[in-house]
């Protein structure tokens, strides 16, 4: 490996942002010089990794910010708006899993993918892109064996499916030439009679401490076949944000998805 | 082995009494000396086992009956009716599993368990007895973890969850001093919430030419235990019948269930 | 539809024969026109569907044969042979599972195929291919992860790994740009050591009834895919068959596979 | 809850003590009164919750100790054998899960347990004790099914099977009379011929960052049972020792293992 990429993370105080510094700490592929927290946060101005003598501290903006090849951003609709002017002004690949953006911010991103690599994503984790794409051929290579997805998360979680299970069924969905507005089924109870041939079935399971797993089964006559995702640590998002910053350095403006990045490491797995 | 059982099969024509049938013709443990069809059956009269020379015919009823040491009763409450006179008569044991009786029938099978033994059963796998029992251990051992019961079924199904769901749910239930009508959670869609701790939730899977999968799972916090059975093949319900039959011939009148079985052949599994 | 697709069936009298003729006869896609068995065979000469009127009777050999479409063969080398003449003579698409060739008639099926529609498998699963595809996909994607195939088949069963864990393994091991030879581990006893990387791992079950299980494993850092294929019925290697032949009829020549037919289904679902 | 349990930590800088030390911090059934770590290890006489002002320092053994009334004890040889001779000194419950003994401290333990209750256990899993415990009742059960045991673990684990899944093999042999040595079957590989009847067999798959899994399945005709505990957090063995900790505290003398506490837990679920 050559140069490191120059890499800044965006909204470093946050959950994501402290998982991706912990990762980036050990990660040789990256130089991280700049780290962006929240104007009025305890830590702006603090140093990043105690105990190195990288000397880097945590900034509130852009102002002051060095040379950067790609900026993770786990922020919010502000601090979005601010790196994205900064990548605009600078030419500055941009990795973003922020989300609640309004009109006006997803037509900025949309434009900014123009002028620059920018790379979009909900869920980071690469199994789960992975598995999407599996799931999408599988469901036309057997569109006529029954689909159903199968989640489970942990008590705490108050959405059901999961945006996950959505994201896949809508990708099977898609992929069979209907919607789940037409044919996702949710509930089943009492006696909803027999199963309508088409449909995409969901079925939660909430408990303990599942971080999350998701499994499609496609139901045929006498076979089945069942593609699952087992998530057990909640760093394989910012692992994943940090495959993405790597592949993105660098490339040709555009706008990507995670799907990008799995399809490219199929076909040319380096 | 000494003297085969002599066995009679009450409801022989249905599709329980037909697999059955295919058993017993196998199984060295019995002697088929009866087997009875409705009156006006065209099958009344006619050889049971095609091509072999014992001879014997499908009758409609128990006039003409030889001695007999257990019936299997698969038939209708006018069936079971009539049989259970024939072993009152008798002191002949009766296996059962024709469901949908009144309030009649269900006092006349409870006062005959004072006379002879009788062994009910709504399904007579042996493996989902197992696992009934197992599960209720668990849930009390385990009883501050979460339970969730998933079932799956081919796309014919009508009813969700299915009664061996709910009947794992129930003994589970019981086994944590509540029931399920307090406890039970049957539906999770849009924004249910988080999970309310002690609730039993149910996830339903259809498609395909499922037999039946039921799987309950206990989480906790950093771990797991998942409980399944999965069927493969109807015959099981038959051929756990046949279990219930030799285990019940000869023993001291009494009212039996398929855990009884169960548990005998954990104490002493000769 | 329009015409029914003329299908022969060469060793109708083996397993899969049977399995196949009882398929046909529900299947309105097919007219079946001509069913060989051995010569010598007490089937020959007999009606092939009995109670139908159609007429249809068993024959040993071609010369009687009328127009067909395709032939469906799992007979033998020398059943083989002979319908492999046919096809070349009269320019009829052959689908063929027939295993334990030499290299002569190897070669005599390399060579058939640049002269007529040709599919050879040794596994006629759909899932199973569609599973070979998925696992061909993810195991380039996911490169760096851990790699492990977990197969179950019933007791009777003479070798392990199965010859589709072998298959699936190999497709695996392609797609990192490795081999079995190198890379396959078979046996994990005692004290083996930590795993070495890129190692593609065999797990064997064997027990009960199973009539074929494959599950692919994928195991990364804090996350994991699964893909698993599950059989319930034999059956459903003769439905393979079937569709293998309804793609294949009307084709031109060339060599085909069962991965042919489902990406064919992927990308064209209709 | 009355007064809290007076706990001591033996070996509390290794990694089961950091872990017992995280979890009694939050666990307001105990109070930690005293925390043993190796003379001369560099935490001896610091504070062991920092920013706490209960001002509770490391200790390097039990002269100064305070008034206990159970020790949890992950040490070694030595440090166990202190401990013991605390134990017996003051009449202190003690939990150890110190394994690699020589006979003649095997036997001061068995010795101590006439005078003191003390808890041994190899795996202080609680989801793993349960699932010991339900595999010996469906093993005697269903004792002419095929049992086949799977389990899977990291890539860095040196050793096949796990000490856990031998442990469930032995408990199942036991059930069935038998014992692992003449009926466990560790390898299958190329042509092992047919499954021998009322063998017990193991396979292994390693990979990624599995903490730990374990599947036993029990095979029948047309149906199986299938028992899974999964851990996906190494704190569960902590949390164990401390449920036994909390179980054990004023028992009467006696040898208990993790079962005893299971047991009571399903009989009385408080």
């Amino acid at each position: 490996m050559s140069q490191p990429i120059r890499l800044a993370i965006n909204g470093a105080s946050g959950r994501m942002g402290r998982a991706l510094l912990a990762l980036v700490r050990e990660d040789r592929r990256f130089e991280l010089v700049h780290a962006v927290v929240s104007a009025g946060s305890e830590r702006d101005g603090t140093p990043v990794f105690e105990g190195l003598s990288s000397g880097l501290r945590y900034a509130h903006g852009w102002e002051a910010a060095p040379a950067i090849d790609v900026i993770v951003d786990f922020s919010g609709p502000d601090g979005l708006a601010a790196a994205l002017a900064h990548c605009r002004a600078h030419h500055i690949a941009l990795v973003t899993g922020t989300t609640g953006l309004d009109a006006a911010a997803e037509a900025g991103l949309d434009g900014a993918s123009a002028e620059l690599p920018l790379l979009r994503a909900a869920n980071f984790s690469l199994g789960v892109a992975v598995l999407t794409r599996l799931l999408r051929e599988a469901a036309a290579s057997l569109r006529d064996w029954d689909l159903e997805i199968v989640e489970a998360h942990h008590g705490r979680k108050e959405d059901a499916p999961s945006g996950t299970a959505l994201a896949l069924g809508h990708a099977a969905a898609q992929a069979r030439g209907t919607t789940l507005a037409e044919d996702g089924v949710y509930t089943r109870e009492g006696r909803p009679g027999a199963r309508r041939s088409g449909t995409i079935g969901f079925a939660v399971v909430r408990g303990g401490d599942v971080v999350g797993e998701h499994t499609a089964l496609l139901l045929g006559h006498g076979e089945r076949v069942e593609l699952s995702h087992r998530a057990t640590d909640r760093s394989i998002f910012a692992r994943g944000a940090l495959e993405a910053a790597a592949w993105l350095a660098g490339r040709k403006p555009g706008g990507y998805s995670i799907d990008n990045v799995v399809q490219e490491r199929e076909r040319n797995p380096g």
